[in-house]
């Protein structure tokens, strides 16, 4: 397919972006072309948007910005054999060698030559993407647009929540971005025995609230650590989230989790964080999971399941909707923390 | 604590019970009494009753029979020290030696030197029972009565069901006598993508429906395995829970789980079952874990838990109410089937 | 390439096999044509010779034997880029489709589409085989060419054994063919406490003491549970592998496993087997594995670290050579069961 | 049992400590009296000895020192069942509380009632010990008493290294005090694929290469992390157990470990660490497990079944041996780092 489209286009190295009409992608024999219908505003677009010191490092302008996203097929190369044209379709964003031993290993994950979408290659924020045929996940037909795109974090917040076990457990996740609210409904979903957030925003606090936690704390006003040793008889929470990559929560981390707990931690962390080890780590024999991505692709399906399962409203995280000329207003928007999912519609 | 009370008393090796006046029992250094405020039939209990093969095998009349309950302790040892007077407990009711390679690695439900409450001791079927202080599990004060003498059986449901991963997975139960019915509703609580049950007795498949069961095939009328295979695209469910312990449902089991999934038996077939291990299990991948009694005491945390999360009503499968003089009522409505949880009272 | 070559082809449905001259195959653009220079004889090929009602209902003459292997690549599709010619590989044998729900969470092995080589497509009994670049193991270039060859029943052995955990426990192995020999070599390589086997075959049991087992029983002369209960102080072993599929050593497994134990069942009992549930698998808490295949790619690498670990020396299962042309004599020495690994060479 | 004996007293707050006669300890209903026959010094011993910063906080003196040690049972008191006079026996050092959440789960190595033996009560560098008939591990009578002394922190080892996957994996061991040593050979016999070791002290690095090591680098003189990864094709260890407590060797751990793989902490930094979570633990996916004591009692029961396999051989790491009136000795040897363990004998 031949033609040109609008783009959300990094063109330079520095913030800000650009609204340009570019050409259509074209596709290899293993890729299909997708029309973009909803697409998200990530954190790490915020970050490219922003150019803070990690875009600095990664990124090669010009690029088309965005990785989350829904759409319909509309091309597919020669060797495609499992997707067809008119599938709705969203995408695993990390596109994996599949021969490295992370990959044979099914650890693709962490694949030792990923490229992701939207930060290496051309991504979402336009009309159309083109991305490999293994990427591609069937969406049911009558699945919302929103929820379909906004998929890709659900799973990291699958992938942390379900890599602990949850049901009759108590779980703190600190920091309520929308990966967190979407961690504290996960949990919840799963028969957590509560779930206990930190979050300073109050429009946050609010939304993770309606996502169903038990206690919303305020690490700017309250001592965290006490009020959740409170909570649980001096104990602390058998899983703890940290979603925030905040030096101090991921500290606080290691004072709330139970002996003998999980500590996930998928929220990064701009400089190294100093741990004490010995009093908060080894002597309470806690496990940590560092978590990345999506295992692929397994979260995936089990995020279908959670979907389906009729205990996870995942609504309440999508606050705005935008055409994509107005993805600025959704960056803005970011900068405040008074938003949950973005959305942008390209062909709307 | 000297004097009579009444208990339902097996007497002789052969059908039937009497309502009797004996002494209320005495208690070692490292025990309590406790006043029973309410006590639940068993399936255990109903093959007691009616002196059934396994039956005649194990009991030594006379016994007091029941084991599910709770009370209010009223006397204690001179050395139970977690334990005073006017808590409300319930009991684990195996009771454990403590000090063989199984309890010593944390497998005290397997453990060599098991002895059973209202088996192989005097049970709670009685105005008063006394019981190890290391059995017994101490309740909230607010907890209803009823609820609080299920935790048992609801621990065989926990025990069996989060034995496998069960957020955003696939469900089968097989049998929805009371741990079945109570398996249901634990799935769904913890997230199960969708739950489907089998069950002959139109009673049951209504309180099914009830516990939350997506849908609910009738082995006698339909084909259960093509059933739940066309809903589950063909491959079979991720998880089965054999709770019914009929060879023809056992057999099912592994006709309906999907390849690498996970078998949990926990009922008890009353004879040696054929399977085709080679293209049912085997090449199959599957995995099977035989569930008995409680992890102790993982599981009684994991039933306070699910309890608290709020995903979970049991209260469907509590049906019939009785005083403990009425107990051949609840015997009676064993014998049908048309019951779930039948509570008795013995101090009403 | 073009041409003919020597290969051992099931030519018409019923017993026995010809040496035939044919094709040299093609190779499509993701395949590797390999020259094969060692292959070597498992039971299935000998199921397939002897024409048994397994290999009458799964086998569609005319096709080439044979399955394990190694070989030097001598032709490399068009789209293949991890392969090159000169590099010497053996193949995993399950040909998967790497789309279904079973190869996208990591469970190739039990992929709804497998195909498998020299059963479903043309093997490894020649001087040449195609097979798909996805399936080939590269080896080192100093590997013995047997023991490259056997690293494909090697790593099922390897998959059963290493499923459970066996540092420290006690391990027992019932059937002591090939994949069983090598069972007992991976367990004590990774540190088994103790090795029970069990072997009719006097042969197969000098084989099994040389593989490192502490004991040999015979099933045919004493009574073996009790023997192993008396060896591990009435309790059984924490693991067993059942390798014979016999149903005598599969029941008796279910006696010799200790309660929380696992029994992994890898031997292919040609009738259903009758077993006591509720005393033998579900009051003593049992899991069950059922093996099939290896983890594709994990197991692969288990095997080389196995191999070159220094613990584990698989050279003793290595019991006859003999040139393509004589595989005759392989087959019949199978139908004795007075052999562990039979060699073929090809290229010789 | 009643009279005097010589013991190791830490007298008063500071450092050294003196060789005493003091009373026997007497022993409660359920507690033994066990002659010393051999006790080994532990770093904590030696921490205590020099009274450094962690002892001061911990220790009130006087009390008697030491810990690990295998003895004759003399005396056993009225409700003791398990264990009777004559009986050689060591303990597990840790005095749990057996009623809090984590003794009910399995989880006592991290009770939060802990006391410890020879930290908390008086210890074993002396004539005789009382302990809790719980905390008695039962020997064989014919196991050397050195070596039954040091299956605590032989414990520990097995605690580190068989909380991952080790057949056929590769391992890192950061330090090779004595249990860093003993680590190698544990998971050497456990099947590792390579066991690659850091040292500065050259008098360990040789016992390291004794108890199997593949490779011995050390830090001071070149690039650990460089030189792993070139063993490893760049990819890092599966499996590093941290037993140095130094913070470059922490650091180090997520250098040289592999995305998706393992690190054990077992060593205790004296200070806070700094780590780059982002790079070096999130998107690398790995799990970090905090290790403190001994699983209770499943690692005593692993410990014994390693000693058994005839894969490990733990005798090179004992290396110097004194009648107990020498334990300055032992201390100086203790300071220089020039020994791996030392064993005292009280009644020699």
């Amino acid at each position: 397919m031949r033609g040109k489209m609008k783009a959300v286009v990094k063109k330079t190295a520095g913030p800000g972006a650009e609204l340009l009409t570019v050409d259509i992608p074209a596709i290899g024999p293993r890729d299909v072309l997708v029309r973009v219908l909803a697409t998200s505003i990530c954190g790490t677009d915020h970050h490219i948007h922003i150019w803070n010191d990690w875009a600095r490092q990664r990124i090669k302008p010009p690029i088309i910005m965005g990785h989350e996203f829904c759409g319909e097929v509309v091309e597919t190369g020669d060797r495609v054999t499992s997707i067809k044209v008119g599938d709705m379709v969203s995408a695993e964003t990390h596109i994996v060698c599949g021969r490295c031993p992370l990959c044979l290993t099914g650890k693709g994950h962490v694949c030792h030559n990923t490229r992701i979408l939207g930060v290496d290659t051309n991504g979402t924020f336009a009309e159309y993407v083109a991305i490999p045929e293994t990427n591609a996940w069937l969406n049911h037909r009558d699945t919302p647009l929103e929820l379909a795109s906004i998929q890709e974090p659900l799973g990291n917040a699958v992938h942390t929540i379900l890599s602990a076990e949850i049901a009759g457990r108590t779980v703190a996740i600190t920091g309520c971005g929308a990966i967190g609210l979407m961690a504290i409904g996960v949990a919840k979903a799963a028969g957590a025995a509560a779930v206990y957030a930190t979050e300073i925003n109050p429009y946050r606090s609010q939304l993770a609230l309606k996502m169903g936690a038990d206690r919303v704390f305020n690490p700017a006003r309250e001592d965290v650590v006490r009020a959740i040793l409170e909570e649980t008889e001096g104990y602390g929470v058998d899983v703890v989230a940290e979603m925030s990559g905040h030096s101090n929560a991921v500290q606080q981390a290691f004072d709330i989790v139970k002996p003998g707990g999980t500590v996930s931690l998928l929220g990064l962390p701009a400089k190294p964080v100093e741990l004490d080890l010995s009093e908060k780590l080894i002597f309470k024999g806690v496990t940590v999971k560092g978590i990345t991505g999506r295992e692929m692709y397994d979260t995936w399906f089990r995020v279908k399941g959670m979907l389906v399962s009729g205990n996870l409203n995942i609504e309440p995280v999508i606050t705005h909707k935008f055409s994509l000329e107005e993805y600025a207003k959704g960056m803005e928007l970011m900068d405040t923390g008074n938003c949950g999912k973005v959305i942008l519609y390209p062909n709307m």
